[in-house]
C-alpha cells in the first residue's frame, strides 16, 4: 500500500486535471473534499458515490492528475485535496470549479 | 451541413465542459477562439492544431459540450466561442480556464 505515485506540482497538467474532473462522480468527490479540508477523509466516507471498487478507480484518476493525495495509514487510506499545490499551480481555478459545481443541479448539497 | 445540434444554455453540463477541455488540442482551440472573439473563425484557421479530420472531431466534442457554436455558411463552417452562454451558465469559469492555460507551458503563445 506504500508508494502511490503523486505528480510533483510542476508536473500537474491542466488538461489532465480537467479530464479527471470531466465526470460527475469525481467532481462530487472533489467538492466533498473541499468542504472537509480540516481533516483527511477515508474511502468509507465516500460510499454514497459508489462501490469501493468504483471509488478506487476514481481516487486513482484524481491522484494521478494531481488533484488529491492518498496516504496509506495502517489499513486505511487518508484522502485529501491538494489545495495548496493546485492554488499555486492554477490560481483561482479550484475555487471557480467548486463554485460552478455547487451552483449546478448535480452539485446541490442534499 | 445544416442542423448541427447545440445544447441550450441550461443543458450545458459542467462535467461535459471539463471533459471536452481535458485535451491539450481542444484547450488550445478554445484559447485561440477566445483571443479572436471579434470574428468567427473557420476550420482552416486551426490547421496548426491538426488535420481537418482531427479538427472535425475536436469541434464536434466542443460543440456537443456547449463550448462552441458551429454555423454553416456556404461551404464553410463558422466557429465561435459561446462566451456569453458560458459566462451566464458558469460565471468566471472560462476566464479562469483560459488564464490557467495561458500560464501553462502548453498555452504559451508562439
Amino acid at each position: 500500500m506504500t508508494g502511490l505515485a503523486h505528480p510533483d506540482i510542476d508536473e500537474i497538467v491542466l488538461s489532465d486535471v480537467l479530464a479527471a474532473l470531466g465526470d460527475e462522480t469525481r467532481l462530487a468527490i472533489v467538492a466533498t473534499l473541499a468542504r472537509n479540508e480540516h481533516a483527511a477523509m477515508t474511502c468509507s466516507q465516500f460510499l454514497e458515490f459508489g462501490s469501493k471498487t468504483a471509488l478506487s478507480y476514481h481516487f486513482a484518476k484524481l491522484r494521478e492528475a494531481g488533484l488529491i493525495s492518498v496516504r496509506p495509514e495502517g489499513t486505511r487510506r487518508l484522502i485529501s485535496l491538494r489545495r495548496a499545490d493546485l492554488d499555486q499551480r492554477f490560481p483561482g481555478l479550484l475555487d471557480s470549479l467548486i463554485a460552478c459545481h455547487a451552483a449546478s443541479p448535480a452539485g446541490a448539497e442534499p
